[in-house]
């Protein structure tokens, strides 16, 4: 990679603080890998207590969008990055406008929030998505259903819409006595009546995810895709390498890249796909952000997911994303963490759990890796 | 390992808080661990500033014999270590008599503290080191130089006298037109003329160290002994595996092992060796706590010598030492800190910064690891 001037007087030397919007578990990892580089962390987060305020050298606790409180956190840091990617565009604004530099940066910030927008980046690079259609009232949901077909999946746009973010439509809306038209209403209530996306379903073999890196310079480094196993909605299992054809493989990584490219993205980006029982593969969706499904990279690799992106955010070179180990991640569930005595003693099993009080269902509140040699 | 009763009530759950006397790297690196595993750090140590303040959740900034302050600790932890092994005995006393678990325990610490009692301890366990005599004026020295021969080292039993804690009797007092008494009288000024040890020089083929861990049950986990390499008293070098014959590495871990028993010991132990030409292991000194040459564990073990030590002075049950990778550690000592961004984007080599503003000579910043494939 050839550092440009421009770049390297951006740089976070050892000593600096990365600042950090988000508090839980995905901001204390990387505040433990900013600690490693000699970094100090900086939290911003409107919570009490939380999950990364125990690692981090400062924190500051406020809403997203307090100006004050925003104002001098732009002061007090050298970058600012995110743990997750429903950042409000006025925080950025914020920051922005007090001289802050935030990575990865209002473009992808953008992208990610809003599916539709997300959809039509990931076709404009020339990867596949699944058949999708804007939905802004019933009729343009009727026309949805008749362009991807049914069964379908109707999702608000944004997210965060107290758990009412989606729904599915099926083909037997008949078998429960209502008409089509009664279930499509149903439908859009369910997600609130607010601008939506319809897709179609897709017949797929296995999801996959790329954890990629790029650097404010250019430079890219992708480390290899996991195959994911879900339940409930929530991700339970990473497995890498993914049971796939190194082409399905290749194609994800190069979609990967191509993507963060046209977000001219600065740090780490997780990027899921589905692999198609043909080997094609499909991108689902991208988070601006380290990601669950490269927690394995703490352990397998001699760099991780979030170091690199601490490397990358900081401008100083990306690390290897090689793995030395192939990687079992499992997540730590809710009141499955209560089991940690268990995991801490069976042998060969990497624990990590995340400091959260209470153990909520559905709640992250740890995870494991167990390695083998490839 | 069959675990009783009394000890599971002595077991600190995720949430617990680990109490650290000493903020230095070794500190910062056991805060690091503690909160991979979802437990707290709290460190007491009497510095303004330290490398492990910026990742522990509490401190405590107070000299070690302040008793108030001592007594908060002991109340606000769940358990006490400790970084570095010339914590005073005051120290432990008075947190015991506040109820404070301290581990390891006293024993341990009383040992490590007096080379003549560490010597002792070390021959009654049934392992070699290198000849030695007790030195309390001019004329033991005496006694000493004839029993161990010349040259030989004359060191203080206890550490920590400005720098003036060792120093060689030559065997060429004569060349520089001094008498052995007046070379004699010399030595024995230079080190304070404080009680001291007199140590014949070894002719050793290189040095190892074993890291070893021990939980309150008695269970044993012990790494692979690298080698060290020393510049000006400084470990620069740890390479693992040593370049040496499987017997000498049994006979290192089996006295570890044995060490540790006879200490009563809970947590990590690095215990410093001589590899002789003919094979055989003597031991040099020891030291209570996680070690330098055990930092390429946190790159080549799925558990480092840091969670290893956690989990032992909590009460969990030890993780897995062995290692995935070979590894060659080097520290960055001074000035080398300063190419840090060279060390970055080096590929395949991790790199640690202690977070220290200052980097004076011969100051531990950082080290970074190299791992290979076995």
């Amino acid at each position: 990679m050839v550092r440009q001037t421009e770049n390297d007087a951006r740089i976070v030397p050892p000593g600096g603080t990365i600042g950090v919007l988000g508090g839980g578990q995905l901001g204390r990892m990387l505040a433990l890998a900013s600690a490693r580089l000699g970094l100090r962390t900086h939290i911003f987060a409107p919570e009490d207590h939380n999950p990364a305020y125990d690692v981090a050298a400062a924190r500051t606790i406020a809403p997203y969008t307090d100006e004050d409180a925003l104002a001098s956190f732009a002061a007090a840091v050298d970058v600012v990055t995110y743990e997750f990617e429903n950042v409000p565009a006025e925080t950025v604004d914020i920051l922005t406008a007090r001289g802050a530099r935030v990575a990865p940066g209002a473009k992808a910030l953008a992208a990610a929030q809003d599916r539709l927008v997300e959809k039509e980046f990931v076709r404009a690079v020339g990867a596949q998505t699944a058949p999708f259609h804007a939905v802004d009232d019933l009729a343009s949901l009727e026309e949805g259903l008749e362009a991807v077909g049914r069964p379908a999946i109707l999702k608000t746009r944004r997210l965060g819409y107290d758990g009412k973010g989606q729904t599915t439509i099926g083909a037997g809306a008949r078998d429960l006595g209502r008409t089509w038209q009664e279930a499509n209403h149903k439908a859009w209530e369910e997600i609130g009546a607010r601008p939506a996306i319809l897709e179609g379903f897709i017949d797929f073999a296995c999801e996959i995810s790329v954890i990629g890196a790029r650097a404010a310079g250019g430079e890219i480094a992708l480390y290899d895709p996991p195959e994911n196993r879900h339940r409930g909605g929530i991700l339970r299992t990473s497995i890498v390498p993914a049971d796939i054809r190194l082409e399905s493989a290749e194609a994800a990584r190069t979609i990967t890249a191509k993507l963060m490219r046209a977000l001219d993205y600065v740090g780490v980006i997780g990027v899921e796909f589905f692999v198609l029982k043909d080997g094609a593969v499909m991108v689902n969706e991208f988070a601006p952000r380290v990601h669950n499904s490269g927690h394995w990279t703490l352990d397998a690799c001699a760099c991780s997911q979030f170091e690199q992106h601490i490397r990358a955010v900081a401008g100083w070179p990306l690390g290897d994303p090689a793995r030395h180990s192939d990687a079992v991640m499992e997540n730590l569930i809710g009141q499955e963490a209560d089991d940690w005595l268990a995991c801490a003693g069976t042998s060969g099993l990497s624990l990590h759990l995340y400091g959260k009080h209470e153990a909520r269902p559905g709640r992250k509140m740890g995870h494991v890796t167990r390695l083998k040699r490839p």
